[in-house]
């Protein structure tokens, strides 16, 4: 079939959109038409050619949501109609990883899916001139995609898809960081660094464990104003003096939990030294630019601070998903002010304008 | 009283051994027969003048066993006669870190004892000339010493005390790196690097976790010996291939625990590489030089790895202590191979060079 994707041509250019062409479903793989995608900073990071795993032509997006239209041979997960949001972090349910509770890093797929490719090692998208690639194993910058029934997370029909798409990254990654890489304990006090959608995410996620306080850290008073809306009880411009103003407001101990959402490794050290002596975790969800390294006194960790990671939020994806969806359908969750641009596929470089201008959280892409 | 001690005069210099004047043990304070004391990194450290906290004069030496002598008013938790194991880590058992199971850094008498000082602010020590500082709020290179009572372990009177006094810290902190700071789960793969007192202490507690592969790493072949003999179930030779190596031996993924006991940054590293992704845990018990830092590709954390540290193996030292010595005289522990060298009190310098030539584990003086 044809469709319109926004494919990444050139690293550093604007992705372009142009029709091309979607083959069938094969065995495992479904056909989903998407309502709605998020434009995420990993997707800049990717077009802008910093990653250096990068691969084009590919089409872009992975934060999509939207309904199933067809399955291929033997697909037992979902079933035309189903609404589904995307998972670049799947759950095949059988790895050595998806049988322990102590981590979602899949293994099925790992390999075919960081080519760029189905699990069978081939794509399903083409043109003329040949293979195009697909993009986390998700390519949601499309009408359609074509993705292992592994990868798709079944929601509840009633929730909103261009919200719901929200959940495929970043607002998971950072209510997971709090909820299940962190476990954060009711009565705490939390400290979150960068106000992102990942951060936000981390603030809702701290406030839905029972935090006392939730302290929020961003250079924007327009964001610091966002993250009290999602449950933040104090926040702190950044900047160099900022984990002494932590250490002073937490009785020179600092915080029991500390969270990373800026990718900054600079940012990252002052996350491990505002986190409380004898206990404090500080965990880090931000995605740290090639080469860098986060540089800890040794110090800091003898006296009683861990540091941990958290990918997609240590969500099991289609088990995990769903779960956040119903708590946000229940209302424990105000996703509305994360959208703060909609934006139609031909403007998905608008997209990226907004995001390096810092304007807003996310623009999501309807289809 | 008179007494012989062990006096730091200038930093770089040998101790001189001495005779200096004993207070009497103050309300609170305990007079401690010692009847043996390690020489321990530590006092090492301060001597040659590279810890920028150190002072002098004062009387070093802080891995002692000794026998309650006298005790000044108010004295409760020993009595004359009681076999103790002097703790540098003290447990008041009433400030907000004792009664939390999380860390055993007791916060009663930080800065008092950080200063060279007992709880009132005084020293007990002194000669002509003035006074001479406690170190570490033990003092135990000498032949009595003044200590508070909450920094006494009250030991079963049956324990040799010339090797119980390694309970007093290098091989407690081993232990309790992999029992508490870890929490090594049975059936699991561990891989300790160093294999000097605390290293070797750290393979004891993965065995008696009941880990079931337990690598150790040091550069001496001798000590990896030793290593087996505390249960290494493997060995290697350590240098910068020695990451590989651990990845080829875990099926490319790392171990379940690793722990760094050698104080070198690079390889509190290769610790951290050599963590399991999903779900490895590196614990540092080593301590660094003064401003190295531990580098740590962000990367590794966020595909699951996590980084503790461990202070005296976050024993509570009077309710832990005497718990690992009895798990000795109860045949759990082979102790017996740590002790290298007796040395008398006038040898102690003779203990510093037998640990910079890396010359067995541990000189133990006997008074």
């Amino acid at each position: 079939m044809k469709m319109r994707a926004a494919v990444l041509e050139q690293f550093g250019e604007p992705l372009v959109v142009q029709e091309v062409d979607l083959a069938e479903p094969r065995a495992g793989e479904v056909l989903v038409r998407l309502a709605a995608c998020g434009v995420c900073h990993t997707d800049l990071y990717t077009a802008s050619g910093a990653d250096p795993s990068g691969y084009a032509p590919a089409v872009l997006g992975h934060e999509g949501a939207g309904v199933v239209e067809a399955v291929g041979e033997g697909v037992a997960l979902v079933e035309p109609g189903d609404h589904v949001v995307t998972l670049f972090s799947p759950q095949c349910g059988r790895c050595e990883h998806c049988l322990d509770d102590r981590t979602n890093l899949c293994l099925a797929i790992r390999d075919q899916q960081n080519n760029g490719y189905m699990p069978d090692g081939s794509s399903r998208i083409s043109r003329q001139d040949g293979e195009i690639r697909h993009f986390m194993g998700t390519s949601t910058f499309a009408e359609y995609t074509v993705m292992p029934e592994i990868a798709l997370a079944r929601i509840d029909p009633e929730a909103p898809l261009d919200r719901a798409c929200l959940f495929a990254c970043g607002l998971s990654t950072g209510l997971g960081a709090a909820i299940n890489t962190a476990g954060v304990e009711a009565g705490s006090t939390c400290v979150v660094f960068g106000a992102g959608m990942v951060g936000l995410g981390a603030v809702a996620g701290c406030r839905l464990q029972g935090a006392e306080r939730i302290i929020s850290v961003d250079l924007s008073e327009e964001r610091l104003e966002l993250a009290r809306g999602q449950g933040a009880t104090e926040t702190m411009l950044g900047g160099e003096a900022v984990v002494e103003a932590i250490l002073e407001e937490t009785g020179g101990f600092g915080a029991d939990y500390t969270f990373e959402a800026t990718g900054n490794v600079a940012v990252m050290r002052q996350a491990v030294e505002s986190a409380r002596m004898g206990w404090g975790l500080c965990t880090v969800a931000g995605v740290a630019g090639k080469g860098e390294t986060l540089d800890i006194v040794p110090r800091l960790l003898i006296t009683g601070r861990r540091v941990a990671g958290s990918s997609f939020g240590g969500v099991k994806g289609r088990e995990g998903v769903p779960k956040l969806v119903d708590r946000w359908l229940a209302g424990e969750l105000d996703v509305e002010p994360f959208v703060s641009h909609h934006l139609g596929l031909e403007e998905v470089n608008r997209g990226f304008e907004l995001m390096e201008k810092g304007s807003g959280i996310r623009s999501v892409i309807d289809f």
